[in-house]
């Protein structure tokens, strides 16, 4: 058994006026369900706990549980059980998630290699794009609105890489790449180097930066809620990850290398610096 | 595996004023360890999810995890993850906790038939009693504010109760009798005729209803949180209950009866009336 938890909460965690309740139900099942298929886990049971502030409407509690619903079905995990109750003014909803993983499956932070490639799935940034698209008050690229809005657990990639020797960590992106690698780092006892200019970025990402001005490079390495998967993986076997991910719909990119110490981005201009988790990287602007 | 989950919401479920941290934290635990419990399982381990105020005291935050840990370690179960996550303006605490039960020990609320007996551990309302305390600013009677603050699971009794095939459902007292018979009755297809004058009351509630001017039966019905079990047993069963229980600390007292229908309340002066478990029955006053 492998479980986990996430707790939302208004004002902090979404907004009622940028996230409609189907959304924030779908959301706060799905980040927990990615968190279980990146330890190589499937989910199968969930507790919902929710605090409402009695003047809630019941429609939109009624909307929240159909996206927890919708989720579930989606993810094939039941919804078994939580808590409802009273709270003064904000929302709070918190997941817990329990999953089943077979012991030669399972993935941790902790097995990187010096030498392993650092790999994400999909894109990076789409995310954030979405939310700076809502912050700015534009409906435009409905893509980036839907990544923010409805992210979609990488479950028949987070299959195939957790069934493949060669990848030796595994954990999905929830606060950004140059944070989340962190926690690899420090669980495995390595280093790593990061290369910007690796970053898979979507064209509708690209475009919604040049639009609102900002550097979607950042999005990338510390915008968040991705939910894509970070791993790493023999260098030995980076050339059979197309064979690896077949039929899963998704592509895998190499993003940086682990090391035997040091924690480092590498910018598009070759010169590194310190790859700072939270703080604003300004080189690459 | 079993799992349970439980939200506390500061100014709803506790003040601070009121219940210290590290209470809280062993609050917030046990009433989780009880429902498992009270399931014939065993719990093994908890997910602990934080919402704070950025102004909350670090030191208030170490303390509510001493309590976790202490009552963590009290019931051999371990915390091992969850989250930790900001919040506007109250605190808000879920404890998601996963215990296992073999399948010929898992006790649920649907096994009730009509015969059966209606037990209770314990005595009911010292909880309750503790609360009234508080609110009235009494720190007199010790155990009640105890009862209140730290209740204790009922585990060896769980477990021997669970061992007995005579004992058809069973769960733990959280709402109060009034409100958790109901679960059973509901569950189970049947009804039941609860007899107050044979609830069983401290002597330090019954001393404290008198210094406060509170009906100790109103407590004990509808009080909540005493986090006794309460079971159901075949009739010819329920003389066995001293051998059942040897060694566990605890006794148990017959308080009513399982019937084909209805859900009743027989006051002290032997009329019935309808077992309200929300409002207040005042025949007894």
């Amino acid at each position: 058994v492998v479980a986990t938890a996430d707790a939302l909460v208004e004002e902090i965690h979404f907004r009622r006026d940028w996230t409609g309740p189907e959304d924030l139900g779908w959301k706060a099942l799905a980040v927990n369900v990615s968190d279980i298929l990146a330890m190589g886990g499937e989910p199968f049971a969930a507790l919902i706990s929710v605090a409402l502030p009695s003047a809630t409407d019941p429609g939109w509690v009624e909307a929240l549980y159909q996206g927890l619903a919708a989720c579930a079905e989606e993810y094939d995990c039941a919804l078994v059980g939580g808590d409802t109750v009273g709270s003064p003014e904000r929302i709070f909803l918190n997941v817990a998630l329990l999953g089943t993983a077979e012991p030669g499956r399972v993935r941790t932070r902790s097995g990187a290699r010096p030498g392993d490639r650092v790999c994400v799935t999909g894109a990076l940034g789409d995310s954030a794009a979405g939310l700076a698209l809502l912050r700015a008050g534009s409906h435009a690229y409905p893509a980036l609105l839907d990544a923010h809005r409805r992210p979609r657990p990488r479950r028949l990639a987070a299959r195939a890489l957790a069934a493949e020797p060669a990848v030796t960590a595994m954990m999905d992106l929830s606060d950004g790449i140059a944070s989340d690698l962190r926690h690899i780092v420090t669980a495995s006892g390595v280093g790593a180097r990061l290369d910007a200019g690796a970053l898979p970025l979507s064209t509708a990402a690209r475009a919604a930066a040049a639009d609102l001005g900002a550097d979607p490079i950042e999005w990338a390495l510390r915008g968040g809620e991705d939910y894509e998967l970070l791993f790493t993986i023999r260098p030995e076997a980076v050339a059979r990850l197309p064979r690896i991910l077949a039929g899963t719909g998704v592509t895998a990119t190499a993003v940086g290398e682990i090391t035997a110490a040091g924690y480092l981005l590498v910018g598009p201009d070759g010169r590194e610096e310190p790859l700072a988790p939270e703080a604003f990287a300004h080189f690459h602007a």
